[in-house]
């Protein structure tokens, strides 16, 4: 599984889009890739990219509630055949990754579980705790940095 | 595919070990999952968990090295079913996760790669750049912490 959409390394590997809270404020952040296709035979071209609609949806519903998670659309996540794919990251806590969720249905248990993960200390929402989609549709995790970061 | 190794929440989640330089020197850390079980059908219980020996071989090369990369056993990356399974990361880089890796030939790739992410300034070594096993393997990558860290 190589990462057929990641840019090059020549291309343009910016961030696409940025939105959410005051950073200062902010809990955890919302990475929704916007590239990855999704097959759909009943499309001329035979499949979408869904991620685009996804942080649209999340973006819309996290400014009606005024929440302090952060949406932000990524080019690439390297998933690519899992999508929609969704990474979440806050300072000090375990990253997860998560793939194979629907634009639609995501967007009500992704804002429930970012509170839940942005107000657990370090990211691990207890197992039982957590929604049976995010259960069900990790990728990987990946621990906090820490050795990597001078003491202060 | 579930996260089936991951401790529940009710157990230990820490970190197994850390190795390494001086933090306030390390310029990436690799973070290797010993939790994995790799199938070897000529062993009395079916399996391995190679990573431990990944991490070990890691650490060691990287001493005699004297190169700031930290080597991190960690208990569980959630990717389970690609073993070996290593995060890359470092402060103000995309992190990325590979799978598949053999514990003995991935060690002098995954110190070399490391070396090049390490002087990078955003992780984003070039693809053509990269080495074949680093291409292939990649299971994820998450942009840097930016908007969930006060600006200063």
């Amino acid at each position: 599984m190589a990462a057929s959409h990641e840019p090059s390394g020549e291309g343009d590997l910016s961030v696409l889009d940025r939105s959410g809270a005051d950073p200062a404020v902010t809990t955890c952040t919302l990475h929704v890739c916007t590239t990855c296709r999704r097959a759909r035979a009943d499309l001329p071209d035979g499949y979408d990219k869904p991620g685009a609609a996804l942080a649209a949806a999340l973006a819309a519903r996290i400014e009606g509630l005024g929440t302090a998670i952060a949406v932000e659309a990524v080019e690439c996540l390297s998933v690519c055949k899992r999508p929609c794919t969704v990474a979440l990251s806050g300072e000090g806590k375990w990253t997860y990754v998560y793939g194979d969720l629907d634009p639609q249905d995501a967007v009500e248990t992704l804002i429930a579980f970012a509170g839940q993960y942005g107000a657990s200390p370090d990211g691990v929402v207890p197992w039982r705790e957590r929604p049976e989609i995010i259960r069900k549709s990790v990728v990987a995790r990946i621990p906090p940095l820490s050795t990597a970061r001078p003491a202060r």
